[in-house]
């Protein structure tokens, strides 16, 4: 497809022409797309920009991981397909912090095609092509995770994730990090630390210098009220101008 | 895939499974799935039903559509996924009514299937699948059209669109009857009459009886900022409580 970089979308036309390409790979099934169209929506009301408290949330994020003893990262095929090079720069960046394929619609070929990916953009072992356990009282494959991972996991960093994995971690004392652009979502209100934000962003965010991390206590309602409450200020305002303010984009 | 009735989001899954199953059937390209996630989440910021807005602007299409002289429905492939029923009970309705096949990810296997699935549905003309005429200044195969239709239409009704089209048959003259969940679209921005809705609960809504139907102007302006300040103002409430209240649904 021809995309002119004078459309007023060209940014999102081109992260979505890269998803759909995923997807004809094999890596993002139909769902992720219809996801990633969910998540547009909600990044396209909150600017297209990582807000205020979003900022915070990535800062107490790093922290978290930095500080954990078993720190994961779950990846699925749209996180795979959007944010590769990140997850790989966070591995580098978190000392101990595995990388977990972890899929809804798991397939072998599909888990296989995703770790894959992840080798290519440079991450050193992904775990849970070949599951080694199971998370008690999850219907989905979400439940097939490795025991080095997942399973063992006290932080664990959950992108683009259903409501009902992120209930399953901490029912199991995991504290969870979501990133969800929706701040109404299941995910976000069930995690410990809801980032709301778009995941390649987010994954860019690195903590500031400064005392030996630790798991202090992150105000999650708070945060997702402010997303919440920054949509409805943007949205008002358009209701006058007839069309949100745009964030600048670098470059 | 099972889907469980108390799953808090059952009715989303159900549309969303049919999607990704005419997805595999070739009628919906990935890009009509990131499309149709988008949708989803500006219909739940709407409370997932039809505002009072949104009424106002439903009958007052049904009153341009009837008082047309030559009107045609424009059909691509999430229409014909989501609305294919819906879309023959409009051509039943709306004597004259021209039902036509007008994609921007055109192939000639695609536009057949979704001109069959329409006419399972009970439409009895389908145009578009050989196009026959070319509107100008379009870059892209939404160009290609039916010399009997939409190359021809005083009101069109153009469902889940895109801005570049709605513009170009403004420019030739033709109403545009939009609908789209995003009051913010360009679609809903360029509509002579945007319905901010949801397709299949958009097409189900009849003109009132009342005098011989007439093109009165509608005030385009005020039915988006109505939605917008709906959104709003649902937000603003969820940032206090935590999740946006729900309607209450049939059945």
């Amino acid at each position: 497809m021809r995309l002119s970089r004078r459309h007023p979308r060209y940014r999102s036309l081109v992260v979505r022409a890269g998803l759909a390409q995923a997807h004809r790979a094999g890596l993002v099934v139909g769902e992720g797309l219809i996801a990633h169209g969910r998540g547009e929506a909600f990044d396209y009301l909150l600017g297209e920009r990582t807000t205020a408290g979003a900022r915070r949330a990535e800062r107490a994020a790093a922290e978290w991981l930095l500080a954990a003893r078993r720190p994961v990262v779950s990846v699925n095929g749209n996180v795979a397909a959007l944010a590769a090079r990140e997850v790989a720069a966070l591995a580098r960046a978190v000392p101990g912090l595995r990388v977990e394929v972890n899929l809804f619609h798991r397939t072998p070929a599909r888990a296989r095609a995703i770790a894959k990916r992840l080798s290519a953009a440079g991450v050193p072992e992904v775990l849970g092509v070949r599951p080694t356990a199971r998370i008690p009282g999850l219907p989905s494959d979400r439940a097939l995770v490795d025991r080095r991972g997942i399973y063992v996991a006290d932080v664990c960093l959950v992108p683009l994730e259903d409501g009902d994995r992120a209930e399953a971690l901490r029912a199991r004392g995991a504290r969870v990090i979501s990133i969800d652009l929706n701040p109404l979502s299941r995910t976000s209100r069930t995690a410990d630390l809801p980032v709301v934000d778009e995941i390649a962003r987010a994954a860019r965010r690195r903590r500031r210098r400064g005392p030996p991390p630790r798991l202090r206590p992150f105000p999650a309602a708070t945060a997702r009220a402010q997303a919440l409450a920054e949509i409805a200020r943007r949205l008002s305002r358009a209701a006058g101008a007839g069309s949100p303010r745009r964030a600048r984009r670098p470059g």
